[in-house]
């Protein structure tokens, strides 16, 4: 899969990724990867829910993979952070 | 797999539901199912990460399910109001 078939979810509202994800497939892109860490992957999941219920119900969740990155931001004491990420690919 | 050989999780600290997950492999348990809503959603990933990665480095991702609930609760104009799920099924 090409890196550009992905949409990294951050603070801005559910439906600005959504949009996001249809532009992605109706450019042509077969798979979209919807990545999230930390807070935002309950957005993640609210995009791919939207993505698929209201707009593109044939899409299939070809896989979730979730995982650990560790911060290279030490809090103070020196132990690393660590935060949980998702990623969550869309197929047509 | 057993209804009670699941986590829900909440807003108590993760280290509360990590725990629990501990407890019903300990008690003899093969799967333990992760489940939460909303917010609570990547605290579940945080759950299941830190079980995995701290204490049982043997447990296996059985499956990852994602949803969308109605909620029974409807907003000021009347339109249901979903809410995202995730439901994670750890073997060990």
């Amino acid at each position: 899969m090409a890196e550009d078939n992905s949409v990294l979810i951050g603070k801005k509202p559910v439906m600005n990724y959504v949009l996001a994800c249809i532009s992605l497939f109706h450019g042509g892109a077969n798979e979209v990867s919807v990545k999230a860490r930390g807070r935002a992957i309950s957005r993640a999941i609210d995009v791919v829910e939207i993505t698929r219920r209201r707009f593109m119900p044939d899409l299939k969740i070809h896989k979730i993979g979730i995982g650990t990155e560790e911060l290279m931001v030490f809090e103070e004491g020196g132990a690393p952070s660590n935060v949980s990420t998702i990623e969550i690919t869309l197929e047509k």
